[in-house]
């Protein structure tokens, strides 16, 4: 509050008077509108200026050698002009421009994400404002319309008009301490996508032209491309389209309504097919004794960095700290041996649904790498290794299908090396995704066969049926052999992250909650309020009809917003088909489809719509999961030489490369291919030279060219190659 | 393992040089029986003798004065005696006699839950052994078989002749130390029912005759009566069933496969319900800050108390702890205030499934009072009271179908008085069970009209669409109507407690995982393979068949188990049908049908099996329903003079009221119907002297006697009464 009567002093002291319009916090472009436009329409008076342009700030970083001064990027736009990142970092001679985080925001701006305005210019102390480089958006030069700012938080709109704008930087940050560029030209000369290029030495953002913004069109939901800045498309994405919601606990996240509807969707379906396995559902405690946690010290020590542990009740110290589960081995397997007494209470088959914490300190990221995540994991014990070799091997069948029926995401299934399997068990089987737009894998879903280990060391014995006693008439003792297996809400990160565009989601129609909207079009001024009532009503007779043969929709009579904002909305949330109906179908006795895969449009007699429908739908669940296939065939490669191997990483792809199978020379490919990307940054995980790891060794091993025992080399340490293993940088 | 060689040498002292055999922990007799069975044929010289009857050694205790010295009564029986706890306190003039409890085994005793054994008695330290009276089973004594101890543990088994016993005893305690009483004529000659007696002055637990036990049948399952220790049967009957585990951490259980398959089956009911209303699943984290909980100071205020608080993660001191959601009020209405903009965005309904987590230091028990629970919680907001009044109602109407329709328990609902609403809301609905056995009421489930209160702590405001705005341009603002509500686990625990019987569970067939268990019979040594195969295949034939028109059906094939065997474990899981095939039933294709809840046998013919089978699940679900309300009804009495109010109680009724409907009259109640009943031990909830509580005012309210408004007296304090209150002591 103080902060906005010193904005307010500072621009009485230029000898303005303006008043500081009060509002809603507002997160987007298009509520920031809404809200002055609902001012402005239930008192005029409140607003000095009818009319005004949006504008955003955003604070930008580039790519820089570690020791060096660290540059800031300051852009202040009209909120409809193109800001291209890569076109403007260019043009200032700068590596990579990202969006600066949440602690350069503060420590030099002392502002933070959503509230950012030019008047934060004014909080940079006085040694830093040479490192930061401010553009003006000629745009806002050129207006002559009033230019509404947040003046220090989305709550408060303040208008200026271009003139003291620029009296104000003058006077702020001196007459050459900003440029003023004219962003839509850079934008439209931006490069073509990088994939049209050779592969760069360093794999630059690919940049898209985007018409809508250089044609000046208001961009309504996201603000950024999701080949521009993947990271932030996908956290706008997914906040914007109301899938999720960030908490006030790092890591933690909120699942909205639209995406718990894919979760309970998936399920319902993987809940049913476990069943014909005759697995059963139960539940155990989320807590675990310190002492049963750490039975078992090999498979504990991946998980004990990221425990988390209660320590305290109400006001009471308790006697011993409580972990949270990581997840149930431990918490399970001492019953399991007090419940499998005999060989004819084998096979055990359990199954819960739960949520699990790993207290992980990398960065976190929605659905991918959460503190707390939903998932199901199954355990099951078996007489023998067959029993649970073919159980495993069930299971990943069903995690496929879950993915490739359900999410139409393609899935590459097989075993994971020594070195990455699951820490204890016998070996691990694994699904693995692909990410075009940012050309690694994702691990989607794994199943192990545990062996024997686990029952060794919680001593789960059953006497051997197949063994005669001995002479003390005790029978031969025979460790059960067991699996363990995991879905988690890490489904709906992959699904979004392959499926969705720069309009928003894209939903396969069988996860989607809303399959297809249903919005009135065509009603101008000059209808009649019958017309009306006409077009809303055959709007109400359709979803009925719809929703009667079980496909899920919904209509959007909302009064007070467009077509066009509909349109939008409805795009962000991927629904899979909208219908328009206007009076001009109404008498044609149809309607007009649009596809959100494709934005393919039609006109639908209106006879049979139901059959049509289903149809379409089917249609765009099966072009979804071909089109992705495509894209995953097109960026996975046949890597014959070690030459090849980095550049087609760089290109965004995961190989194939003919491997001796050992762990050491598993270490050296990741070395390797880490090292030929020196940058001169620290690596992390997000840096696009991250070493590439093996994802798995398919069970469908290619065979053009084939694998020839004895003749064919590992590509990286030249001995013979035993496998094609599937390698990648990777989530 | 010390203490078995030292009762060994103890037994070769004696000049007894008797083989321990080892085995399996055994938890009930007939897994012990099992155990020995099976090794007797394995290998028949590992036992030495090959006849022999099995034991219970049982410690009780009795209602003593607050600073008596302690007393046990310590029982050595065969197995299968009969121990009538209330017979045996007659017999012994003591009152009220118990199971002992876990820290009088340990440190009296130096033994444990299960491992109890006449050994124990040399345990004891000299000062306390004239306070441990020794009741002799004669059955043991006049035995001429071996006779079968756990030695210190079970597993472990140790076989010794009456003689030895006696000298055992003789050398331990002194041949004055023990008593040899014959528990068969003491159970025989307790006395009827408490129910038939007029209602004594402190409710002594009813004891039943059971014929089984006298007729000296082997009891497998259940070792206690539902009215002699309903503590213990209940302990024993969700254990024993295979619905629940005991957990290393107190008031933590497992939810087993049997009992989850209940509670997913509300589940899905449930949900369904709540979507014809338009609510939608979520999931908000399970962790919450701070902050963010103690926001709303007099709703923490109940909860602080129970809260568990994470403060480490790995090896790293959190700096802030972080608090385990006890209930999501705190954790989603700042979401609310963020996410709801405008009076559009209304009315806003979500609900989720999860666990919270109460660390409560009361007795906790399964089901109905434990650490974690697993529930959903539905929490709304409304433009108006009338959409949270409505949607409060309509969730109750919900809730009881779950009772009444699935669970075939009856609800009566109404309104909670205002010191037993949920804090902070504006009034709390809710659905009120009655347990017979214990004539206590339980809380089934609540739905709360939250009122603005929330609303207005957390700022969730719109704009009041209904009032113009003001000079300054601001339309009124409108603090949202909110509701939430919540139904758990507790589910399962009421239908136990009403249903089961002295064989166990009896479960109502719309929730039981299986519907009808199919057990072929009849076959005997005479019986050819080829008769045995024709009998088994019409035993899956059947299961088939049923399952085709989806009746939940098994055959249990076991070849190791005898039919008597079955019938025992199948009815203490509670299946509610059981159908006998023998090859004098496929001669009259015919099947022989068993009704759990009532015994009633009926031979059904085969030709329309699977409707009769239909209709005859439908018919127990309702007769449970119906004897469970006949129950109830007989349960509750209409009180119309304090006179009759702490009688009625103790005669285990709830008691309508005639009430002035007032707090402090509320308190009044409750102070006076306990101290009606001054005990001599410390009061705890436990105890049947525990003060009555107002349970609701019930919706319907009574109308024989008509409550005349201005004449009729509330019959505590006499002054005008407004409604009929129902009270009762509850859990």
């Amino acid at each position: 509050m103080t902060e906005i009567q010193q904005i307010c002093e500072l621009l009485q002291s230029m000898g303005l008077s303006k008043q500081v319009v009060t509002h809603k916090k507002v997160e987007t472009i298009e509520l920031w509108s809404e809200a002055l436009n609902s001012i402005k329409a239930s008192n005029p008076s409140a607003l000095d200026s009818v009319n005004f342009v949006l504008t955003k700030s955003l604070i930008l970083k580039p790519k820089q050698p570690k020791n060096a001064e660290p540059i800031q990027v300051f852009v202040i736009a009209k909120a409809d002009s193109a800001v291209s990142m890569g076109a403007l970092g260019k043009e200032l001679g700068l590596k990579e421009l990202r969006f600066a985080n949440d602690e350069v925001l503060t420590s030099v701006f002392n502002t933070s994400k959503g509230n950012v305005s030019p008047f934060a210019l004014g909080n940079v102390p006085k040694e830093k404002i040479a490192n930061v480089k401010v553009i003006l958006d000629e745009a806002l030069v050129s207006t002559q319309t009033e230019i509404a700012f947040h003046p220090c938080s989305s709550d408060h709109t303040v208008f200026i008009n271009s003139k003291t704008l620029k009296q104000y930087l003058d006077s702020t940050i001196g007459e050459s301490g900003y440029k003023v560029l004219d962003l839509s030209l850079i934008s439209a000369a931006a490069p073509p996508p990088a994939s049209s290029k050779p592969a760069a030495k360093s794999a630059e953002p690919k940049v898209q032209k985007k018409t809508e913004d250089v044609a000046g069109v208001t961009k309504l939901g996201l603000e950024v491309g999701k080949e521009e800045d993947f990271s932030r498309w996908y956290q706008q994405v997914l906040t914007r389209s109301d899938m999720l919601d960030y908490y006030d606990i790092s890591g933690c996240y909120i699942i909205r309504p639209w995406a718990y509807h894919v979760w309970q969707t998936i399920q319902e379906f993987f809940d049913k097919k476990i069943k014909t396995l005759s697995v059963k559902n139960c539940y155990f405690p989320m807590f675990v004794s310190q002492r049963a946690l750490e039975q078992e010290k090999d498979h504990i020590e991946g998980f004990a960095p990221e425990v988390a542990w209660v320590t305290r009740a109400g006001s009471s110290e308790l006697d011993e700290p409580i972990a949270i589960r990581p997840t149930s081995e431990t918490v399970m397997y001492p019953y399991f041996a007090k419940w499998i007494r005999s060989h004819r209470d084998l096979p055990l088959r359990l199954n819960q649904w739960c949520s699990v914490v790993r207290w992980e300190f990398k960065n976190p990221q929605p659905f991918l790498r959460t503190r707390e995540f939903l998932w199901q994991e199954g355990h099951c014990a078996y007489i023998d290794k067959a029993g649970a070799d073919s159980e495993a091997r069930a299971i990943l069948a069903f995690y496929k299908s879950v993915y490739e029926y359900l999410l139409a995401v393609p899935m590459i299934d097989g075993v994971k090396s020594e070195k990455e399997k699951f820490a204890g068990g016998l070996y691990t089987t694994t699904i693995e995704g692909y990410v075009p737009a940012t050309g690694r894998g994702i691990q989607a879903a794994t199943s192990h066969n545990l062996g024997q280990s686990f029952s060794k060391m919680f001593n789960v014995v059953v006497e051997d049926p197949n063994s005669p006693a001995n002479a003390n008439g005790d029978a031969a003792k025979l460790n059960v052999w067991q699996t363990s297996w995991g879905l988690s809400t890490r489904t709906i990160g992959v699904m979004v992250m392959v499926h969705g565009d720069d309009k928003g989601l894209v939903m396969p129609p069988r996860v989607s909650e809303i399959q297809v909207i249903i919005i009135p079009t065509g009603l101008t001024t000059k209808h009649t309020d019958k017309d009306r009532a006409l077009v809303h009503n055959a709007c109400l007779d359709l979803v009925s009809q719809l929703t009667k043969v079980d496909i899920r929709a919904d209509a959007d009579l909302r009064e007070n917003y467009t077509p066009g904002f509909k349109y939008n909305h409805w795009e962000l949330k991927g629904v899979p088909i909208r219908l328009e109906i206007g009076p001009k179908d109404l008498e044609k006795n149809s309607v007009l489809s649009v596809r959100r895969d494709t934005f393919a449009k039609a006109s639908l007699p209106l006879e049979n719509i139901e059959e049509t429908i289903a149809n379409l739908l089917e249609t765009i669940q099966s072009d979804m999961l071909a089109k992705a296939t495509r894209e995953r065939d097109a960026g996975v490669r046949m890597v014959l030489s070690w030459d090849e191997f980095v550049p087609a990483l760089n290109n965004k792809c995961l190989c194939y490369i003919p491997w001796c199978n050992t762990s050491e020379c598993e270490d050296a490919i990741k070395e390797r291919s880490s090292r030929a990307e020196v940058g001169d940054e620290p690596q992390d995980e997000k840096a696009p030279s991250m070493g590439a790891k093996s994802l798995c060794i398919p069970f469908n091993q290619p065979t053009n060219p084939p694998l020839v025992p004895g003749e064919t080399k590992c590509i990286q340490c030249g001995n013979l190659a035993t496998v094609y293993g599937l390698f990648g940088r990777s989530y």
